[in-house]
């Protein structure tokens, strides 16, 4: 049976649980390539992006090449869409060209479930519409699970334009499954109906002392514009800050998916503040898809 | 001497009866990288694609990387081109980065022949002008080869823009070589000249329950704005579709270079029909250039 | 401490021929990859242009390939920059995503220095605004070095638009620590104020017969549309043709960092003349690179 990543909600706890252990040994031997260099070797996948993601795809590229496959980049816009092709007949094509496996985003929400019961050869979901990032899911609870050896019961503010976030979206299915309990934060038209026991709304200063973990999400000003988001009105409002990492726990930290927009979402001086771990982020990213594109080509997890 | 791939027409039957077989060995191991992972190990071949294309500049990607070579993509929007460098001049200093060999298309039909006797490293024609693209012709016999056991008076309906393809003009040079016979078909505005005797124009229903095989090309919608030409009328008049493959030989392969528009050249439900071959021939180009790209590094055919 | 390799002006003589001669040790093997390919074996680097160039980032792949590492290529226009992200935040997540070394060209002069002491991995400085374009400076050093078999006290004009050319500027860098003597030459609006004892201004016919180099330089006639510069007039007064190659020494080089205009600043058939080093100096770019890149790597010089 083919392996597919195509959400998180698609893997019980204990699969989930392996695959962060697995991206953990990644994690640690990522300066050990004689450990890793040999496990995908003669592999080739391609990058399929329809939508431009510059960390995304060069992390799915390190991962790969770390773990001694190779990576083709299809960049839709020079190629047969223009044509007219469809995205099922460029995977297909993909499939025939004998690749190994088809890492994916597309804006649409609906088009890998859709087209994955019609290919031979796993893919993984690297973005797709505004709901689903699960390998963002499974970095942040790496993350998360390095700094707390756990993730039940772990309270997770996220805010910002939770709406459209594909990251937001992962986490609240990780919650689900590993009894986290999320809090939404941010404008009100900018947050989802919520229907799930372990989601609610919070006021942003009111849970933040109470939280281990906060996710601050980037703010799309280009798809706001009707918003009338002020960036120095929404940082006072909804911004971390000096003053708001001083409420919050010592041992608690910040998260944000990148790219951040500094002095909006995030001040200057909390980037890389000792409690912010944006960029160790990035790096569990590589370790993760380590662990998922070995998940889908051997079936281990 | 250099050994350059840029027209079926420069190779006698017997070196293209090698490269086929050649190319069915590379097919027969494809899941087998132990045997061809070391044929090209350390060469370094350059993808320059003065035209868009996905599928082959892929396809030859993949062939390198299978055999253990690599590739640079040199993509000319990015580059000198627009400071004004001629084609020559990049080519030249292409070679003198060190490339073992350049996979070049361009819109003009004659500029690789022009430019070969200047250059020291081999050459492969992945498309040029209108009326050459031998790699294509390669796996097209390959795949009839597969099919058939042989190529000599096999009969091929090539229909549609025959006139602008490459396809059917590799296609022509090769039934005179092999002594296939070809029939072309499609709105008479869109088919060239004949002066060969293994090719004729000929009515498509009329052809179709005769031959053992049918290429349907892609119409260029967008080139024949002047033609006003219908999607659903043409495809009435020359499509492949459910009653069009009842009249054909059980035996009689479907074939189309793609990317194809469903539902003009040809229906949805032909595309993945059983007797169509359109995505194994994707998978053929991949050997098929693995055996170029051998070809033209160690000689070998 | 980390090696970075971002201005030639940074390394003491002898350094500097170290990496010389670990470079024509890459230009002897450039057809012996078992000597070499094992040497950055698992490395992965990032090609990170913010202007476009073909030949320098093909040259650092090509490079990077041949000691048996890989390399990602970032494209700013495809990215997260779109979405403003800071160079900064772009170089700090690349160094995240766990690559070895970046290779940066952007068009501010400063911004290398400037993020260098925030960074924890290499930069290779491969173009900054319009003063360094250190490896080019290098691998003309390399050219000078196989011609001459010394630099102390070589003569090289450089002719055309020495004020914004980057090239220019590392060669007037190299000549003060080699003590060759630089002489400027072309539109008096088109040379930078000299204060250097290695640098002078002159005359091109009058110098031309006394030196053992001349660098011919670009003329970017889309950047000076306000000097009115005419082709044919500029060639005359300033391009290298065969007129000019008569009353240089025998024994003297053409150079010419590429890409070039034919008829402008070079006439045709001195491109390849005998005395025309131009492709010479791309292959030499290669090993010069190769030399680079190791050095970053395992601090070798």
């Amino acid at each position: 049976m083919i392996k597919h990543f195509l959400s998180l909600s698609s893997f019980p706890q204990s699969d989930l649980l392996s695959l962060i252990h697995r991206a953990q040994f990644f994690f640690q031997n990522q300066h050990s390539p004689e450990k890793i260099h040999h496990l995908l070797k003669n592999r080739i996948f391609a990058n399929v992006f329809y939508e431009p993601s510059t960390r995304t795809r060069c992390s799915f590229e390190i991962a790969a090449k770390r773990l001694g496959a190779d990576i083709v980049n299809f960049v839709p816009e020079h190629s047969s869409v223009k044509k007219g092709e469809t995205v099922y007949d460029t995977l297909k094509s993909l499939e025939s060209l004998g690749v190994d496996g088809i890492i994916f985003r597309h804006a649409d929400d609906h088009i890998v479930e859709q087209l994955q019961p019609f290919l031979k050869l796993p893919l993984v979901n690297a973005g797709a519409g505004k709901f689903e990032h699960p390998s963002q899911g499974l970095l942040d609870l790496l993350t998360l699970f390095q700094e707390f050896g756990k993730l039940e019961g772990l309270k997770v503010a996220v805010c910002g334009d939770v709406k459209h976030s594909r990251v937001a979206g992962s986490l609240m299915v990780a919650a689900k499954i590993f009894g986290m309990q999320i809090y939404l934060c941010g404008p009100e038209t900018l947050l989802p109906e919520v229907t799930d026991s372990h989601v609610q709304k919070a006021d942003f200063d009111t849970i933040l002392p109470t939280v281990d973990a906060v996710m601050m999400l980037r703010i799309q000003l280009e798809r706001h514009e009707d918003l009338d988001l002020d960036p120095k009105a929404y940082h006072h409002q909804f911004g971390m800050n000096h003053r708001r990492q001083l409420s919050m726990k010592k041992n608690a930290i910040i998260l944000h998916p990148g790219p951040f927009n500094r002095g909006v979402e995030i001040s200057d001086d909390m980037v890389e503040h000792s409690q912010s771990r944006i960029f160790k982020q990035m790096n569990n990213g590589v370790a993760a898809r380590m662990a998922i594109l070995e998940l889908i080509i051997n079936g281990r997890s």
